[in-house]
């Protein structure tokens, strides 16, 4: 969740432009489709040329999904931590994951990637494992400091709190992508609002 | 979501049993992966036996996605509808439903074919849409059935309180699921009775 401002080479900049082609034929038909063949073809160069830069398959699978958590940190954390710690930022990271599900056409690559190789051991789905509880963990450190911050109701159980922001993301990205529903931005953002008046301290 | 009480007649109990064993590969491997050779060899018919009870790969996938859903209804919905109307009748919903996530193997076949045939447009993500857009209704019927006994605050929105209950089933089924977090099932549980006393009206 780190913008990268490292200096490009050309060797970097084309590792990067095929990246940003897998990351797009991931988005569109699953990260289990994805090929060092496939993606090949894509850019118009050999199969040697795409190992040459990323290696074996699995390791091309493990760079698209650490761009997907990039992708998403830049435009979900990365504007929240401009704001204040506390209930401002939770309700921006919140607002903001929203957003990135509604505009994002197929849906977030970690979460289909969860139920794509929820029954394949292995790096990969240690590796979306990894990022899922990463997001856990942030979304339970913006709760920790608007509690730390005093601006929650006495006896608010910041586990809890997160889990539910949690089930806010999942249910918004559920009602937006699998169900194609419309009106889930607004219910999405109906419940945040509800779940952090109801966890605000009032004045 | 009906008990199926059908009179079985030979031919229809060995069309149970092959179903039954759909169900189990689909839970296994993805309702993608099952095809009619696959579940010829599981159940040691010749392809043409399967086809004859089923038809067509697609009228299977539709016929096993039906039986996930009675199975769920059954073990969900069902008991519930012993209690009294109202909360008391949601909340065993909702803790239905989570222990069912609990005590499945790979998860819930709907949602994972909600992901799986997300981006592959016809009858069967629209029976996976079908199923689930059921389901969202009974929950806000669940729901309104505790507004009109009175039960539940005055300016609670049930539109807004069933979209969270869904939300409880997601992120339940995540965490239990795709995370392997046996601590799911207690934040689950908190959650249910955090969203439920929020949303009572105070005696």
């Amino acid at each position: 969740m780190v913008i990268s401002n490292k200096k490009s080479s050309k060797g970097e900049l084309a590792r990067e432009r095929i990246l940003a082609q897998a990351l797009a034929l991931a988005d569109a038909a699953g990260l289990d489709a994805l090929t060092i063949g496939s993606l090949a073809d894509a850019v118009g160069k050999s199969k040697s040329g795409v190992f040459a830069h990323f290696g074996a398959r699995e390791d091309l699978l493990l760079a698209v999904l650490d761009e997907a958590t990039q992708r998403f940190g830049n435009q979900v954390f990365v504007p929240a931590m401009k704001l204040k710690r506390g209930l401002p930022r939770l309700r921006a990271i919140l607002t903001n994951a929203v957003r990135f599900y509604r505009d994002i056409p197929h849906g977030c690559l970690i979460l289909s990637a969860a139920h794509e190789f929820d029954d394949q051991p292995g790096p990969i789905r240690d590796a979306v494992i990894h990022y899922l509880r990463r997001l856990q963990a942030e979304l339970l450190r913006a709760v920790n400091h608007a509690q730390d911050a005093g601006e929650l109701r006495d006896g608010v159980d910041s586990e809890l709190l997160a889990f539910e922001c949690f089930g806010v993301f999942l249910a918004a990205h559920h009602s937006l992508k699998a169900l194609r529903d419309p009106h889930g931005i607004t219910m999405a953002e109906r419940a945040i609002t509800g779940l952090l008046d109801r966890a605000a301290r009032v004045a």
